[in-house]
């Protein structure tokens, strides 16, 4: 892929990721209804790029809409949430839809969410041609479950998914697991691929874990963005961290960042409706010209980017891997 | 059904369901390693009855044993637990194995329970056809998960369990959803049948509810008999409950009843090793002899017996149907 | 009062309260509906006795019944719950009834008990002259609170209510207050009574307290039977305690007892719906006989009877007051 | 009322209420002992304005401290909290009083308050003729209750107030109720007025709401400011909200808005000693000029101000109502 | 040791120990003053046997008393607890004292209990020569801690305690320590003996864990009797096990029971102020007649008696270990 | 002592304490792994001054490392954390290392911290004559404790530790106690030295208190800086008082101050890692000049400084003392 967004590495930064300097590239109020818009997902299309974005609106009503772009950091998002038509399921209900993924896999958009049905959180799945006609299939997976992230090809022969299983409220506990189906109908073969680390091993990722982005194929294997989770006295910190799985089977994790690669620092990471927040739902890359654009949501407030070498990041998970 | 364990309705008893006079028929001792026998699953299998028992022994680990009966109320269980061979997988795993349920289902004999996996509860899934030879199969779900029900046969040409999506506690919500699984491997078509109900409703189911025996089909529809609980200032309470769903489609619900069937009140229910509990796993019936033979775990200690005229209790569920 | 329900002190028994030998009295299924009977009241009534009974349904719906009795122990209790009337307000609502007392003032019976008002628990009042026809008046407090027994006369011309205000679920805290009114509609003047013991001073009634049987009038002072509860490891632990209050300022404790008077030990106190529930809601008395005779529900599931001699109960409170 | 204090919408801002651009207009430290100053009423006073604020101490003791402004703007407070004489009482009693509100009816002004009483949170209630003699009245309610509201008039010739009942401690549950009182001592007749909205209709008013500014009363209705609270994994968020109430009939809600008013966003709402808070507790207006200006506590830490056409967000309201 | 109290196993049982036939060996309401009698200790004393014992008044207070026997199973306790002399402190002080512990050591007995100092539980410990006497040292440890139990000789030249570190409530976690001291006033070289088990391997002592019984020097090492506890969804339930220990290097377990050695089973320990609790806190023993009898508080309540042949419980234990 | 790092109180302040102008002056990333520098303690060292320095690294582990400044202001960090050879024990093990103090006793610097120990945190004892070779000594207590904090000289021949027990999560109570040892190595006579205070009399330090920096000898006694922490519905809030404690009974506390000396309010405090911090750890001092600098951590995310007239401070102390 060419025309990735960037921008070079500050001097003076040795850090293995760096923030765009006009963060945040979203505004909390950047369509009329929205109280807040963030962990939000893009992909290449057509000649630009399109997204699904997150935004809540001022009755904090959380729900999906497609937005377009031509350089993938000014955006315009529709200010209607997107509807939805049958896919291979009469059941297009959503009693609440949020922090949406999208997965390019043979000729369609696939896309991801937590979607609320009987009130309990589980995995709503669509597929798209266009960002404008979307086909709403049955819900992966039983409540009750969230972030899940489908793989951008099929693993032998079977489509796959990662999510991560856990209860109806703030849950504070949450492991990554892997699903497969030949049909995007029915799942199964769950198997455990990471679990939270032990405090004294890398706390920033001890409380809980999900996927973030759609899983990178490197030469290494799967680059998996995901965010880790470590409880303070005062709430939750989300933070990003980086594993290589294996190419073949991805059930087997490969290398995993003790180090985060980016954590709440910036103010607009520290202060919004949810402090302390750094949850990462899509990235961009390049291999060609080893370039990595991340996209994730600050503060649960507003979309934010952060961008690094492709090589690096594997380099450094791999050399800073937990063992 | 012939030769159904029976024993009539006491004198002055107007209940619709009674307990067997010689309760518990399987003490806690009953195995020379057990703590606790409870829970448990019986069929008519030959010219007798097969059953698969939870016997949690003296370190407390759960696991479950066949064992084999002629009048199905005097049995006689295995010594050792059930060994599984690979069934539709290499993951023949249990970090530990309680609440069984058996289905028999065209040409064999399929047992759930709650399965560790990874540490987490969800639904295993095995088959026998002698209960001898045990057959393992891939876990029906991602964690957390228990309670799952097969139906006694294929609904619209496909499998069909109830199961309740928990977390990895002692959860206090639980509601009974529904899938389907065209091959016994993969799961899908996650249909919502019962929630809680409202605390003035009917407080004893309004805390969590989950399946109990496997269905029955009835001229009304299946009759499910399933676990209620309620919260009191000293714990939980399970009481035996029963719901009429529809034939074709299971997840509707015609009838459900408002006032329990059975509710601790022996006193092998009130004490024991968590007291206050009745907790259905599995009946008996008779349509030609209109019996209703129902084994429950009481007191998570030892198993009971309760009878009713199977077109009583209908009739019960029906004219005392929430709305 | 003549005629009051008495059975002497066993032999060998040294406590200043004994049970009755023939408890429970009323047992749980008494009538064809209930679950339980217990925490109820009763008074003297024409030429024998009546009563409001807390009858849960095997819903476990909780609700308020009359009952009629020759001698105070055995009774006929109305299978249909009592129907209100309005009496001073429009506002005859109740999404349950529970834990009723009832007080005769000047003309008329007065019954409070527990009423669900929107959902939250509040004081619900009525009247009635025959036990047959009831008035409902106005909800005496704003949720949430629990207890409230009224004063059987005025108080320096008001009437006066003792209640406990808590919140919304298993309070684990509860203080006894008194509050006065004009006219049984409009309330003021709250003072607080009583609160819970600190730990090292008296155990038994450390979590909460609240009023139970009608305060009686003695040479002493009001004579108040209440509830105290601890918190075990295994949950809430009623007892029951007596506290003399000033006869003209009874928000003044002139004593207070230290240990209590009655706490579970027998079997149908220990085990029941919920295990280890000793709870006064009325009391007969005869100065003249010296006599007491206590209503309490044991393990929220039937209604017991305690003896004491009056004046040996008040010289204990004095003795073993609490400085 | 002329003379409101006012500026006027800032261009391309399209919200209905809008901040002012001064904020906050009273500083933390702005008397000597004061750790924060916030949740403060004021109402206008002779040819200028007094109020009631809430001055927490550098020990962190909550109190109430007079004031006078001659723009509403621009406040001088005293430096020695609001001192009590007797009113209808002799109970002159405050463990700690917050959260004041002003009500000028008839004759005086009456402040209500969060009144400490035993330890226990109630409504304080008292009146002053000039803010330099208080007179302390009984409180109005038992335990446990914050943010009492005076209605500024008699309704069916009553004093009314609205009020939150709750528990001892940062409850996370409550609704608006009203009372009624003939005298400011009794008060009866308690209705429910509004609920928690579920949290897919309205999730940021999902979790507990209260009254705020002293109700206007329109050709609508009574607006009603008030706040609600959503519960984030970083702990509450608090928003303001409108509703109308009907002029005769108070507790029947006309309309109520879906979306917020105004939630936090400013840097002095989202970072203080409790991030995220915006707490409305007064509001001057003009019919006449169409001008609304509300008082609110940001962040626990200073006192804002936010505008609005009086008309308008009435308009809003009605256009964004709840079903 | 001779004189040991015994009954022989019953017959059909194949149990590693065994109840008392006449169990509970001391009742509730042995003492005037008493609630309940439990968690006590004895030892051999001149040519009978001493205790001290666990009884908790009729206000719930906890103390500590003396006690006298013949045959160690008929008890005569003091009806005044037992009052201490200044021994290597000043600091005579409990705010409560419960579950002691007896130690003969050299030339004296030494007691230790869960002392209340500033209102949270520690180790208290003191002497006495003859049980009437007695001397009380500076507490051992800092808070929270409790059940520390003495071995009965220096280890190493250095005196040897037991304990658990704990918080100040109903603690659901703990794992035994050991410390040492060279005069019973300092204590240093804290070591962690045992934790609690993972839930797969040994549910019963998965949540906290507690030295029970003074250990016992056998050939194969110290016999430590211990408590184990799990958290049903009805609250704790505690039972009995037992570990060797190396002889001179007590934090290096040998071996530890996998299965419990004793749990609630018998009425008296099913239901009681604390039901399904088993706590051993004493035990004697005769190694030439190979007996074992074990003193026990069930259900919090009373006191109970269990035997084992001392051989055959360090052979079980052995042959039963956790690896 | 002199070249006590110093800033002169701003014009217009009339705190007794105020913040450095250049605060933080260690930034979160002053070392190439850190994700953040907080908590640390600092001495004169030879001609200049050393240091102990809490740095998280990036997979949020704890540990502390050395460092060294002229001024006690720009500091040198180590970028590897401290290594220890063995002291008075063969025990030299942390699974995690925090919240470092250094006092100089005699001839050496003794560093004290928060120790990981079989997971569970206690109090780490080590010491340095360089601050480049460290000598870990045993545990000084058995686990849960925190902020340990040593007096700089012997008290009555003893040496005398302050410390916090606590238990192993984020305790939300904690009182400062003192313990004395003959040798570093074994600890008794433990005594308690102050308590949380009730809210209504200094609400900032009602949940839990600890030792902060060095206690500094002065005239009246040691004066003690100390963290208070109060539990909004957003969290713990961290602020610093003072205390004297008696020159040879230190458990005696002779004043305390009811405000706060310092609260959370500049930007850096308000939010970072945990937001509304300010965690005191160390201080310099002249007698001589009259001048304080204390060192807190921020935010749990940065180092800052504050200044004061050391006989302001006392002054203060004992002007404003709780009674």
């Amino acid at each position: 892929m060419k025309n990735i967004p960037w921008q070079e590495r500050p001097k003076n930064c040795n850090d293995v990721m760096w923030r765009y300097s006009e963060n945040p590239i979203i505004d909390r109020y950047a369509i009329p209804t929205s109280n807040s818009i963030f962990n939000s997902a893009v992909v290449p299309f057509e000649d630009g790029f399109a997204g699904v974005f997150r935004c809540d609106n001022r009755a904090v009503q959380m729900n999906i809409f497609a937005g377009f772009s031509k350089d993938a950091i000014h955006w315009n998002i529709n200010h209607e949430p997107i509807t939805m038509q049958t896919g291979n399921t009469q059941l297009v209900h959503s009693d609440y839809r949020y922090d949406p993924r999208v997965t390019f896999i043979e000729d369609r958009y696939w896309i991801t969410w937590c979607n609320g049905y009987e009130g309990a959180p589980t995995i709503g799945l669509a597929y798209t041609f266009d960002f404008k006609e979307f086909y709403q299939c049955e819900n992966a997976f039983l409540p009750f479950n969230r972030n899940g992230v489908l793989f951008p090809q099929k693993i032998n022969g079977k489509y796959a998914m990662l999510s991560r299983p856990s209860d109806n409220g703030h849950t504070p506990f949450g492991d990554i697991y892997i699903s497969y189906s030949p049909d995007m109908k029915y799942w199964g073969e769950h198997r455990c691929v990471m679990k939270v680390t032990p405090f004294a091993d890398s706390a920033w990722q001890c409380t809980k874990i999900g996927a973030g982005a759609v899983p990178i194929l490197t030469k290494e294997g799967w680059l998996l963005l995901y965010h880790g989770v470590i409880q303070t006295c005062n709430g939750f910190r989300y933070s990003m961290g980086g594993a290589i799985l294996d190419k073949n089977q991805p059930d087997k994790v490969l290398y995993r960042s003790q180090p985060y690669l980016l954590a709440p620092a910036a103010p607009y990471e520290l202060a919004g409706d949810v402090p302390n927040v750094v949850f990462p739902c899509a990235a961009l890359h390049s291999e060609e010209e080893d370039k990595l654009a991340v996209y994730y949501g600050a503060a649960d407030t507003v979309v934010s980017m952060a961008f690094g070498r492709l090589s690096e990041v594997v380099k450094f998970i791999k050399e800073n891997s937990l063992s």
